[in-house]
This record gives C-alpha cells, structure tokens and sequence, in this order.
C-alpha cells in the first residue's frame, strides 16, 4: 500500500487543476501587460481570478495580491507593517515562538535593523490566547502576526479574537493561513484580519503561486521591485497559469471544507486513538482545536528521521517536523514552543491526511508505525536507559487521548 | 492572418515544455524538502535541473539558484552586491539609463538608502562602452550592472569586454541577460559575469520562474527569507514544474541558436528593408549589434498606442515601448536614453519575431504597418503640422538602414 499522509508540506495538483491551467501555458500565454488583444484576454483572467480569490476570502479585488508563494507573502506582510510601523517611531513587533521560518527569520532580519521582536509563548496544547496578545501590545507595537493553523501540530489560534484586540487597539494584524485556509472557514472582514497569506500547494494548486491579502488603506512595501504589474507592489510578468490553478484549487477545496472535515474528523478520532495505543506516546497540540488533517505524536525513545525513512519503506510518507527544516539536526522549534523536551521532541510524528485518506489507510498507518516503533526502541539505547528505569520516562505508559 | 510578434514581452509555452512539466504536478509531487522517496525523487529532479541549466551558462551547479522570475534574480543580485559592498565602504553602483525596470526600480530604492547610482549615457545606436564603465568605477564601486541585450531595442552589450574591465578592476558584475539568452552563447566564465539573470517565459518556458547564477563565493542576501531552499539563499517551496520547464526549453532554445539566427537574421533583414520604406521612419537601435528577433522603428506623426491597437485589428500583435511600461503615457525611457525626441519617442513599434515567423507573417507585418501607419498620419494634427511645414521633420523622408 502507498499513503501520501504529508500533505501539510505539499499537495498533488488535482487533475481539474491542471486542466484549467493548461490553456495558460499555450493558448493565452499574452503577457496581462500587453494592450492587444491576447495580452488583454490574459488580463480579464488574471483580474476575474483576483475577484475570485478575494470573494472565498471576503475581500475586495484591489486587497488581493499574487505571489511566488507562502514565504514571499509572509515576507511582504511583515516587511510593509515594519516600514509603516518605523515611519511612526513603532519598532515593536509581536509573534509567536511557532511561526513558520517565513514569519521567524523575517523578523530576525527586521531585528538586525533595530526592531524589537517579542515572541509570544506557546501554551503546552498549543494554542496562544487573545489575552496574551492584549497583555503585549504596547504603543509602540507596528504589527501582531500570529499564524492561523500550525504546519506541525495543526493547532488553530483564536484568529477572531485576535484580530478584535488588534482592531480595538489599532494595531495591524497579519496571520499566516497558509496551513488553514483549506480547513477553516476564513472572512478577513469579520475576523478583523489585516493581512493574510495563503499558498496553492497546500490545497492542490501549483508550487510557486500565493496571495497575499492586504487590507484597502495598508500600503505594501515591495520585495520585488521592477514593472508596475499588481498595482506596482509586486513586479514581474504574472503567472497566470499559476495563479488560475491557485483560484480554481481554493474555490474547490473551500466549497467541501464542511464535509471533508466531518470526514476527516473520524479518520483523525481513529488514528489518534490507534498510536495512542503504543506506549509512552503522546499526542502534540490540542485534541479539538486542530486542523481534522493533522494528528502529531511524540514516541520516547526514537529518533523521528529513521521513524520516518522506515515508514516510507512501507509506503507511507509522513514526516517529522516540517518539510522545511528536515535535513536539519535541530528538534522541531514547535515541538519545544509547546514544552516538549529535547528528547521526545526529536522522535515525533507528523500525519497530514488528504481529503480522500481512508479508513484503510489510517489503520494501515497505526500498523506500520505502531511497527516501526516497536522495531525502533529494540535498537535505542535510550530506549534501553528509560526501560532499565535509568532514565525518567516523560509520557505515561498509557494515555487516553 | 494573425502573427504574435511580441516575443520580447512573453513566449508561449512550447508544447514539449508542458509535457515535460505536467509530471510535476500529478505524479512527481512531493516536496524536495522531504525524505521519504517521493521527496527525494523531486529532491533529484530539481538538483538535475540545476545541473543542466549550469551546464548551459558555463556555470557550476552550486551557482545556481531558482528565483520566481527575472525580475526577483535581478532585485537579489543587486541587494546582494550592495550588501557586499557596504560592508566595505563602498556604496557607488555603476548601471545604464536603459535598463529594466526591475533594475532601475531596485536601484532607486537603494538610492534612498544613500547608496550613490551612477547611470551611464547610452549612445545613440544602443549600446554601452567598456571604455563609459572603466571610466566610471571608482575606488568605491560596489556593482556594475548592464543589461545583456535591451528588451525594447534589441541591442547587444559588450558584455565580455565589460566583464573583463570589472574583473581586473575588482568590481561585481551583474547583467540581466534576460532578453540575451535565447539569443546569444553565454558563458558566464569565459565573458567574466559574476551575476546573471534569465527568466523562462522569455524562451517558451513558463511565467514565474527564473535563474540568479551568482558566481561562487558571493555570498547572497535574500529577498525571501524563511525555510532553506535553495542553500538558504531563497525560500519557499521549490515551483519544481517550472524549474523543469525552465530547464528544458533552455536548453532546446540555446540548443538551436545558431540555426535560429540564420534564419530570423533574413527576416529581419526583410523587415527592416520593408519597414524603412514607411516615410519619416527610422530603425531604433544599431543595425547589427542586435537580436536576430528584434526590430524597433519610430513613425514621425504617431502615437505608438494607437498603431498597436489597430494592428492588433489586423491579427498582429506587436508593442509600442515595452509591456511593463504600457499603459503608461510616458515615452520609453529606453528611445529618450538614446536620444530620441519626445515626439518620436511615443510613435515606436517594436517587433519581436519567434523563431518560426515566416516571410509570410513579416510581409504581412509590413503591409498592415504601412498601412496603419498611413492611416493615423491622416487623423494626426501632429502630421498636419509636419506636412505643412509648420514643424520640422526629425527624420529624412527616406533612410537607408
Ligand atoms: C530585460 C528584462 N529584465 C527583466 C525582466 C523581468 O522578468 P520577469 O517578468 O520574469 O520578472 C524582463 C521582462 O519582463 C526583461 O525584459
Ligand atoms: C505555515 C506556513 N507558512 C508558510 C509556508 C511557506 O509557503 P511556500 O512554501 O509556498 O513559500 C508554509 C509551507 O511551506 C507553511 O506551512
């Protein structure tokens, strides 16, 4: 059997949405720019694909920007609020100890030049609350970004809430839902959200297109600067194909958010309940306030790389901290935001379910991994010091999750 | 008829371009920055892409990096220089007046940083002296950066005798070899390019995705920060569908230069010749130092937008200036920086033949050219003006390219 259950690092394009973008690869391949004819027809695409983007969002048109993904999205929110924020003599920015490198290292970037970064901490079911961000904001502070869904855990903040506090004391709100847009219901209008950026290929679209979504009156910075396409704030030639596979892919994964979630929901209840049989394992991240995808679980006494390599000799493809920082020797920066020790951070798990993961499937998981572990601990001299009681187990033997 | 001569402005994908990147989307999509194998065969795909685009350039593979365009690799080449060089006091960058916008742009932002940018004057037939950049570099010199071969005019820079300059004196060389790589053989070693641009959509590849060859040692600044792709250099999940379209039509476009050359050389010679029989018409930019493709005339008595409108009418599809700045009512910065007048400025067609025009399409072009050109001078009071003697001719009626 082969399961792809790593579909919060990336998704297959569906196949209605490689057909839609076909026609922009040969057919009306105009640049938008040009004024005749075949550059004017790629023009109403790529602005009728704009209307619809901002319509799933609760947008308007002219707040709907496109770009080469996720990170560049995340970069230009940050980047814009910094430089309104510095022209007012406002260098304090609040996040989150889990943000995704996008968020993380921009900010680094921006405290280099002097802005003060405040890192708001995680609590241990993953979840920052309304009132931390409220206790934070200062006079001084330019922006509160805070992501919508986690990419790891799959843990939902209260985006709402937030971005009511942020309103009330007029502070700019970004939250990178990149991880959430193909799972929760988002209207920027009514969550008071600012800025907000998405990526196709979490939901199926292409690799390489994003939107960032920016409220009327915020007044971007560019991170590419050149031709005056996306109203000036983002040049280079627009990648219609890329961005009508975006379009056509959020429209359909946002339509069947209700139903693939009641789906999901059993096969997650099923497979949390499943590894929460392997002992000394622990589920990472609130049990109900996650994405129905996501089920993340930490095993003492493994090392989440061979976890990982092993399950794929078996067929199924997961991961272990985020695709993005694999390869790296590092625990999971999530895993630690959440108090998970160095130990138990480094043998986790990540499952991310596609919406037509079945029943099958997610027992063939339990199977393999409940397997792999065992497989694993009969090689792991931590594993012998935790059963020789030289070492404290973290985890009790069972948990009921 | 209908003859899309706008090649300059984008390419349609070729069919073998689509083929080779539909794999991508369906089958091979695993993220490269996973382990398990349908990472790691993406992970392989995207390294054999680096390899083979470096073997095109001259360069080595770890000198590659994907961008989302030419107008990302530009801006990072830049910002990366300017890094370089403020460390080390030096914040003079030596570029020309007719560059891109996405170098111009990102110069100006660096301008309001304090960084002193020095634009060389263009001679009248297009084309910048190694002698104008030896000249200008100074002790303090960060960057030198000119353009290839000019997206309007077509002309072709002396690149290899201005790498050479800036390699004996020291100084970075960048060059936006965008609208040159389809065109010209390119190799970064031999014609001592330390930076290099290209973007796929200008030779049959898909929109939204480009190279930045940056030659080993220089250490690049990121204009995306965040996960670490690309060494670090560039983040965000990998568009590998586009760097395998990038990849092949690369190499079929270079592949085939020479013999594309020979045959567009006679249709431009044709072109040229028919188009120089309009009265009050001269050919922009010199006469041999320019892309086989390229041909660029100013009409006394017209208005470029109007030409292209009605010429569209007749199924051609060409541009006036070019397609970033259309829909601008500026003249082309490119024509006034060789030395164009206003008025003749705004009356310019530019025609960039694919590489299987036929004397058919460039007769046609021809014949509908004349005709529209015909056709305004009838409306233009300007015409009036010049018919009547009320204001002199800038051109003689009749030129001999
Ligand atoms: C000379 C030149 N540089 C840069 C660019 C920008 O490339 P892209 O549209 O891929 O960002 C273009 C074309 O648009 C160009 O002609
Ligand atoms: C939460 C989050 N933000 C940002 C990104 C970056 O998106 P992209 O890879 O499209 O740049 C990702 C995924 O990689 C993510 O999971």
């Amino acid at each position: 059997m082969f399961v792809y259950a790593d579909n919060a690092a990336t998704t297959a394009v569906s196949p209605k949405v490689v057909e839609a973008m076909l026609p922009y690869f040969t057919e009306v391949y105009g640049n938008p720019s040009s004024l005749y004819s075949v550059g004017q027809k790629a023009k109403e695409v790529l602005e009728e694909s704009r209307e619809r983007v901002a319509k799933v969002l609760g947008a308007s048109p002219r707040e709907i920007y496109f770009t080469s993904g996720g990170s560049e999205a995340d970069n230009q929110a940050i980047i814009s609020a910094a430089r309104i924020g510095e022209k007012k003599g406002k260098k304090h920015i609040i996040s989150t100890k889990f943000e995704h490198h996008a968020v993380l290292h921009t900010l680094q970037a921006l405290e280099k030049e002097g802005f003060e970064i405040e890192l708001l901490d995680v609590h241990s079911n993953g979840v920052v609350s309304a009132q931390q961000v409220a206790d934070a904001i200062r006079e001084d502070t330019a922006l509160v970004t805070i992501m919508y869904a986690n990419n790891e855990i799959g843990t939902i903040q209260p985006i709402a809430e937030i971005g009511a506090v942020c309103k009330e004391r007029g502070v700019l709100f970004h939250t990178d839902a990149v991880q959430a847009v193909s799972h929760v219901h988002i209207d920027v209008k009514e969550q008071n959200i600012d800025m907000l950026s998405i990526s196709a290929h979490k939901f199926h679209g292409p690799k390489g297109v994003g939107v960032l979504y920016a409220r009327g009156g915020i007044v971007l910075t560019n991170v590419i600067n050149g031709g005056a396409q996306e109203r000036g704030k983002r040049a280079g030639t627009e990648n219609l194909a890329g961005i009508v596979g975006l379009t056509v892919a959020l429209e359909d994964v946002v339509a069947h958010i209700d139903e693939t979630n009641e789906k999901l929901e059993k096969l997650q209840d099923r497979l949390i309940e499943g590894l929460s049989k392997i002992p000394y394992s622990e589920l990472n991240g609130d049990r109900n306030l996650r994405v129905k995808s996501n089920v993340n679980f930490c095993f003492e006494g493994i090392e989440g790389e061979s976890l990982l390599l092993l399950l794929d000799d078996k067929g199924v493809a997961v991961s272990s901290g985020s695709a993005c920082t694999s390869g790296s020797l590092d625990p999971s920066h999530v895993l630690l935001a959440i108090g998970r020790p160095h130990e138990v951070a480094h043998g986790s798990l990540r499952v991310s379910l596609g919406e037509d993961a079945t029943e099958e499937q997610v027992d063939y998981i339990i199977k393999s991994v409940s397997e792999v572990v065992e497989y694993l601990r009969g090689f792991s001299p931590f594993w012998g010091d935790l059963v020789s009681g030289k070492r404290p187990h973290v985890f009790a033997e069972h948990t009921v999750a």
